[in-house]
């Protein structure tokens, strides 16, 4: 492989002649031989990417070089538009303030618009990845901002609309079904009816807060630590570079934010990517339970609860010939328990911060992202590829209203909790109905009897 | 043990002649043999108390009789109150929808009324546990209600409390020690400088947040399952039941409550709670940050950091005479991390409930309680008996200021970090000052790197 | 109240009257004011005091006077056998140490001491609590000697005969239904039989193994950190003092203990328990598949599995009448989501030490013996009130059998899969039975249908 | 893109003219559609590869066509080669049971067979992947087979090395410097002396417990599942089948297996994962301790305890010139926090089996294989290329010895506790060395203080 020769603080260093990075980038690799597949989010590259063409457009006002910074500004851009993806070989595994990543980026950046200024790739000249690219940041300032703002896009551009998809098929759904009356189950247990709909307008109610909750929890991440460089002070940024940043990154990225009021409990704290992840959690805990009741009431075909039928996209079985499985319920909560194990992480890290700088940002910034994308993917397919096509057995599900026991609550007020109590006992021991039990106890008479426990009567005003 | 009859649904049972409660307690007790620590937290069963106050009050517009009501309403105050603390012998481990401490309750109450209206203690008549107690209710609406009620009144008088007052205490010191400049540290090593107020405000701060946090995330925390009953539909309960005892529940209280639009999505699923401890979450992550870079600061006497004196609250140690430990940063940190183990707990618990019921309410509500507890508790001592007597170190702060090499980075804009880096490995290999590498590499004059290596003017304009 | 004087190394402060206890427990109950429900478990407590009467016996063979020996053993023995529990009134959160137990610890075998020999509760004279009943040790290693101590109590006496009897039960259910055919279910869809005493086998082989991982996870719970003194170097130790005390422990505890090989490990570290919590993790994890499947086969009574009855031990609901519901399944799958949650506590208190110790230790020791407690409790209440109560319902586990498509797998090899597969799908379009869609596609005659499809020859030669 | 149809028991599907893929696979792409970050890890696609290989050889015994076998043995041996590695698009979030991910592997293997023996790529015939690749097999054994065996491998020829060459170099460490006394510190605060050897022989002995705790934890990861089939009894696969191929799986692997004695536990429970995760979760607490030490001690250059000099791989800083990092430290703490993350996904997975089958295995195996493979390349990174390269500083190291007042412990012995803890607080006081603040309290004279504090003398015995 031809290469050629780079420098940093450290000493000389040979980096593949076609690379566009330079020495710290190539240290980089060589210090953490972790595998492709631990490759630090593209998200979080691009959005560095955007952080330094915000800065240099700020810092033109500021000194900057004019031609400098327009070189600065066309390499970052082609840089977020994902045309030299293939340049950013490092891990989530490497320093914890993302340093690494940093000057991998600013090393790039620098590294194509000298191939465009100077006609050579790479290097440090005209455009200096830490004076010029770098200029008025630091890496604990740019990293943090970097993983606020690829976040922010996540939420924006996917986990937001696929909440709102699935909420969506899940409100169809209940509202299709609001006449279809069925057995209610409590501890798993047949207790009294409700309907189809009811049930399933308590899974789209929990996405619709999956939603505010998402809005509420990340209030913090539009708030950017861009402008405190290395401590928080700010020091080697112009007064109000924090402000001004904030605001081209925002017309760039299409989305508002701020500068951080505090910096030094922005570098210092993950806070509030912690606050984030925590309703992932949630989101993660509500899926689980939507997806889990679905496979149970789709249980079968023949000795399971058998009251919906789930899409059949795929043979479940290679040995079992006809088998159809919810795999879409089994996507989803995997996904789910990965999103609760990331929280984990993301927790662990966020605690361990020492003074001035927190050092888990790459392992903090990434599971977010991570857990964003498998929710967004996840709920996405659950929703086009099992709920859409769920259709509700209604034969099934008359039946089992049909024999159910715990009709006789509906008696209680009337003949009270102990004499009701003991029709469906009777009823259960017998393997009776419910009204042979009560006629034969002798509690209520058969008009009384049909008139209270009609299960049309008991499903509330909603 | 004298003891009385008392009976079921499964049949008749011993109970001790001087309780106040019933059969299903005594059978909760034999059933779940789990010893005292394990109870119930008791704000759980004061706040079914005070459901049951409140529905007395409402049921009484529904046809309960007056003398009943009456009688229903003084005993669940008495209870409320802490007046029968000692007839609360059941354990968190028990069924899943809390239905016997929801029963434990109404038996109680039922047993003292029924001892003030007929001189008898427990037994089912005037007042039956269930047809008038429990009227219009179920475990199902009244055990999350329940938990609902006390997570909201612990937050508001408890946890809001101890957050500000750490809160104060730390902006206090912000303040004090706004002028006093200490080297940075960022990734463990000495970084560029800030003040000594301005660390802390980055503290103060993540308090303020946690704040905010907690509002936010307990906006459900003020919605209540009642008047869902069984499954979600309200059967059994008048129209509009909810709303009414929510009402009531706020007057009671004194907290505004609301009924929960969705009462399918309130009995299956305990979501907010999930939510409300990933908030408590985020609190322990920012408070063992905060105890730890405490402790660390305060590290020493002699070998340590040694930059803040801390309390000497109480002898350090049994074998090493006048020791002096960070006892209450300890203390802090061991309640984060079981607050953090906690929220898992709560966490596996919610994404495991059924169909209509979610059954580890207990699990959940227990530890909701149990994290804001600790939390108030936690911060409590250690913002009196830590934060506010800490005492800066100033001649040990001002001395590590002065041997730091990272004042480097002034430089930088002047001479550009790769000679601004060989000055500092350059004084850090030969343990001179910045000041002799620099003029010795010839990079800068004295009369430049006086005016530019100024800690006083590297803090930033905050 | 009436209180004396005691003093330590900060100065004087008033104890009340009547305790045992000095000034190091009064300061501890003032600075850390959680409340009773966090009281250090008892059983660390019991321990600490029985490593002090060891402590007492080898001393007495380094100088310490025999009469005050003699005075320490007694109180330390009156002390373990619980003669005097109401005096250890400190809470988990405290130093990380354990210290202010310890010296709670060594404060009352003073007191008491005194008390006998001199007639004055408390003080320091003749026997002092640091010079004598800590003498040769530090809370440093006296603590984490403690919590193994208990937790191998524990262990043996608690945790493993409760694995044992409910191991004992399922094995018992999987041999009484070794005959009787039940259909499988994967991704809960039904899949191709086996028998109920199959299905059983499994579980009890979990619990089997629980005993193994219980025993190879604790090996390190068997050695002991004391004689590494403050540090781990043992100074103010005797030479063996480390190996003499193990060996007096074991005698006095009726368990063999070893010292620890490397005490800076022993003292610097809880890994030993974070190992052994993993197992208990470990226990969670499979006690919540085997009671979710119990629940799962006896739901119903009418519109679930109805495989199996499980014992109805209390009334299940408040409001429905004659409900009754999985409680001993849903007490045991809390429990373990319990222990799982202390296991993530555990996890992060075990990463945090700081060089030679690790103060985390009263949060990881009563976490970890809260788990033991409650999986204890929480199997046998579950062994004895629901596993020994099962009664399989036979009827209706023949009817699911007779009705499943599944059983075609068995004519996968003779016609092979995608044929079978057919077969299948017929079947379940038509709702007919496999044979009449076999018959009706031709794929094979009745002779060999009812050769091969019969689950008697299904269930493989185990 | 040319295309060629495939097909299943649901019907025809077009797949890629180049694909040796079949209908299955080209369905799971589509119903998953997750990115190319989150493929099924390729040690799982190998491992069930080897597992086809290790099939037709025992299945040539039992009638398989020996020119399929053949066929079918080549072309899995390439699989297992890496040689189509491409050929497995397949991503972790898929169905639960990784049904898809084994219908890939004999979909591609008959595609490559077909290919070989028919001159046509893909397609069943002559040989069919159900029949013939999967002969004798179900996904619900297959799969966790090639979990264990992947994991087994990978325990073998990268964690227990990793682990082994770390303890080494740990080892090393404690060896050379066993004459450095330094000080201990415990709390953080400054403890009796020890020597910087004995501080890391703590590390080493941890890391020689790391590779016990594997190796006992992973005893069941070496029971294969495979023999059980779809439920657990066996049925379409020969008496013995389960042994047969155990054997031939470990003489193709170079590592012994047998095959489980319950199959039933081994299809419908990971808890040999769980437990493996549990082991896991150690070394990542015990990682952290050591780097947290390490990057502690190493903190400064002037500001910090600066007791070691850590290597310095890389420029520490993007804004401040000269500053060098831990960042190995920081690799290694992130990984742990992901492996502490990664435990808790597995154990939720784990434990939300349903009956006879677990479906979260991808999830699981995804976890397990990644937690090891962190692990093993950031222990290897952080021994070479950290801990190798470590100085002690002991002119720091001596001086900070010198200073401290915690030497006042020896003196304990000789004059009590309560007047050495006076000598410490009035040197700290007053600012003198204990010495002359023991002469002054006249406690001592100057020979004892000089006899009895040294050092030297309170190292012990190893």
């Amino acid at each position: 492989m031809s290469t050629r020769t780079e420098s940093d603080s450290i000493g000389e260093i040979a980096v593949p002649a076609d690379a566009y990075w330079g020495a710290q980038t190539q240290r980089s690799i060589e210090n953490f031989p972790f595998g492709a597949r631990e490759r630090m989010p593209i998200e979080i590259v691009h959005a560095l990417a955007l952080v330094k063409q915000a800065a240099a457009r700020v810092n033109r006002k500021h000194g900057l070089d004019a031609a400098l910074a327009d070189a600065i500004e066309a390499a970052a851009a082609d840089v977020v538009a994902g045309k030299f993806d293939d340049q950013f070989p490092l891990v989530i595994w490497q320093t914890g303030s993302g340093t690494q990543s940093n000057m991998n980026v600013n090393e790039v950046i620098a590294g194509i618009a000298n191939e465009r200024l100077a006609g050579s790739r790479g290097g440090k000249s005209p455009v200096h990845p830490n004076d010029h690219v770098n200029m008025s940041q630091s890496s604990n300032d740019s990293f943090p901002t970097a993983i606020h703002v690829a976040a922010a896009l996540a939420l924006r551009s996917r986990l937001q609309p696929a909440i709102l998809q699935l909420c969506g098929e899940l409100e169809e759904k209940a509202e299709d079904w609001s006449d279809i009356i069925k057995i209610g189950r409590t501890h798993l247990q047949d207790a009294t009816p409700l309907t189809l709909g009811q049930e399933f307008s308590g899974y789209a109610v929990q996405l619709a807060k999956a939603s505010v909750r998402i809005t509420s929890a990340s209030t913090d991440i539009f708030h950017l630590a861009q402008g405190g460089t290395a401590v928080g002070t700010g020091l080697n940024a112009p007064t109000q570079f924090g402000e001004d940043i904030a605001h081209e990154i925002g017309v760039l990225a299409g989305v508002e934010f701020s500068s951080a009021a505090n910096k030094f409990e922005a570098l210092a704290t993950n806070d509030a990517l912690v606050e984030l992840s925590g309703a992932l959690n949630v989101i993660a805990v509500s899926l689980t339970k939507i997806a889990n009741d679905i496979r149970l009431l789709g249980s079968g075909p023949r000795a399971g609860l058998g009251e919906l039928d789930l899409p059949a996209n795929e043979p479940g079985s290679s040995i079992m010939p006809g088998k159809v499985n919810p795999t879409q319920c089994e996507m989803l909560t995997m996904v789910a328990a990965q999103v609760i194990g990331n929280h984990q992480a993301v927790t662990v890290g966020g605690l361990q911060g020492h003074l001035e700088l927190n050092v888990f940002k790459p392992l903090i910034g990434a599971n977010v992202l991570r857990s964003i994308d498998l929710l967004s993917t996840g709920m996405i397919a659950f929703a086009e590829r099992c709920v859409a096509g769920i259709e509700p057995n209604r034969a099934r599900i008359a039946e089992l209203v049909d024999r159910s026991l715990m009709l006789v609550t509906a008696l209680a007020p009337e003949i009270g909790y102990d004499k009701a109590a003991k029709i469906a006992k009777h009823a259960h021991e017998t393997g009776s109905t419910l009204k042979e039990a009560a006629l034969d106890l002798g509690y209520v008479d058969a008009a009384t009897f049909d008139r209270v426990v009609d299960p049309r009567t008991m499903l509330g005003s909603d």
